[in-house]
């Protein structure tokens, strides 16, 4: 199993800030340096941390996610060490690398030794959580590099909720293919029973296994382990009129 | 000579889909992974068939190209492992890694023990293509991961036909520099003739060998080997008024 | 401290150009490859300029950055190494690659049989620049691969000027953030005096240290070493309704 060090950004890829954060840790680790996205919406932390939580089982245990939406870069907030499923984290503290409910153990980043010198005070990601990201990847150990802390910021992600027989979420992404990702967690539906996928005015009966080759829309755990709904062969949003934060309802129809 | 993973597929950079197939392969081979393009246009299995025939060339012998446009993903469709050109293609079994002609060989993929567990059926590319690619860099034989098969499927790619002494042919691409890429191969055009390449309404004597420093619009064989339209230093689609689909002819006038 | 080879160009990452040149380096040599940045507008050479002025020094020493804004390729403009603050850099000789003053020692690349075979005429950054950076970054010497040459081309960048209190300069750069990069340099600016910086028909009172909580516009020293006009948690862009070539000016006003 390779080390890897795994970037996580709302920085885009037309100004050099992603690149320049990939160059300060290839430099200073032999670990693999690979790009998740830099897609993020300017400053979304939520959608983030979505994308943190569905792509941190992906990387092997021991890799090292850089994660930074920080639209507080500069300010009081801290920089943050995460150990969560095996993997570390490193990014604002300001609960993209947290999540909702579990215990973590978090450290933050004060050892202004172990960063790139100067700082600059509006890119941390290059001049501090680079540097942090290489060191780790290096096996130098959280406490060389921070200090415990109990209290890290949770996001208020706005969770799917249980309403009687019926699941209430929402839409939180529309991905390249139009599919509709929604916050509803493959935990709260079990394959034993039959359900109702609400979203619009478009009512769609079971869950599919894939998304399949006819043409009417399908909901179905995707590859985020969330609901989603998608049109096989087309765009989800563009046929069903939908888009982020619109209502999606999934209900237990078999008893 | 370095072993190399590349990657080629529709999903864009916007969600982690393009990253997580990189994270797979990397944290399994010691192989370099670079992105060929993520850019082919959602579904577009005939686009990203040319890319495949432009690019293959250019990785290393023994390099793994991962190429992925794949709307019957999840369905009956096979995986594929294609050897072509001393080089191995890893992905759908739709037509995008077979030539039009030449013969290949060709292994349906179906030794789930070799994948990722579990599979997500809306993401083969990382769960069964990734994996696959790593262990080809690494030296596996491709029956250890698959059968030998002789019915690929063909892409039915709209070829240029030659026509008395026209080649008719049409724009498949329109690149960032507004470049017209046509699907008239080099093969068709002999340097020792003079040729007229009509396109839209503008007609055009000889063919260049390179962009060049005046303003009218040249026709030459470019980096994708097949003719292509561009307008120095401006936009061939704008200034033209071209887009894809659009017929264009290359006519021999030396005899 | 590895060995990297970065990437800058103004190809996108649409089309395969960007990625068959990192699979040409990739190949080549062991050390790191990452791209800086494929997002620079077509053909905007001094933008370019910029930014490998601003990305210079983020890379390790000995690093090799192949940078391609390129509109003249295959015609008679040469192509260039130059030897920068103990990095190499590899490119057309367009002005991209030097500094503005100071002396730098170039080479002009002039020996076909370090290159790859054939050469398309229409892309040299595959086909020449990529395999030269190879060479340099396995330490291959300059003159094994070019001659001395002391007459590179220097690109006529718009610089800020002095104007009795007055620094004047314009806006070369709206980042992913909305953030306006200006082409007042950091040495213009001496942190003991207090300046205001007008900007369209917003003046903003002092140099902050941080883009900071607070709504109104702040100017401040960048990431870019430049001067740049933020709007915290907002586009600058957007709301003070400004664009690239705008002027902006910095006086001093403490004496």
């Amino acid at each position: 199993m390779n080390r890897l060090v795994a970037l996580l950004t709302d920085f885009g890829t037309n100004d050099p800030y992603a690149g320049q954060v990939a160059a300060v840790v290839a430099a200073e680790t032999d670990a693999r340096v690979i790009s998740l996205t830099h897609g993020v919406p300017p400053h979304h932390i939520q959608l983030g941390a979505h994308i943190v939580d569905a792509s941190l089982d992906v990387l092997p245990p021991g890799a090292v996610l850089v994660a930074v939406v920080d639209p507080g870069v500069g300010t009081e907030r801290r920089g943050l060490i995460v150990r969560r499923d095996s993997r570390w984290l490193v990014g604002p503290d300001n609960g993209l690398l947290t999540p909702t409910e579990d215990d973590v153990r978090c450290w933050t980043i004060d050892r202004p030794e172990t960063w790139r010198a100067p700082v600059a005070p509006t890119f941390h990601a290059r001049d501090i959580f680079a540097p942090i990201a290489a060191r780790l990847a290096n096996y130098e150990r959280p406490d060389w590099l921070g200090s415990l802390v109990q209290d890290p910021v949770r996001v208020a992600r706005r969770s799917a909720y249980a309403d009687g027989p019926n699941i209430r979420g929402e839409i939180i992404h529309v991905d390249a293919f139009g599919n509709l990702i929604t916050n509803i967690r493959a935990a709260f539906v079990q394959t034993a029973h039959m359900y109702e996928t609400q979203v619009s005015d478009t009512r769609i009966r079971g869950l599919a296994s894939t998304y399949g080759t006819g043409h009417e829309p399908v909901a179905l755990i995707g590859s985020w382990n969330l609901l989603e709904v998608a049109v096989p062969g087309g765009s989800a949003a563009q046929e069903l009129g939908c888009r982020i934060g619109d209502a999606v309802t999934i209900e237990r129809v078999d008893d």
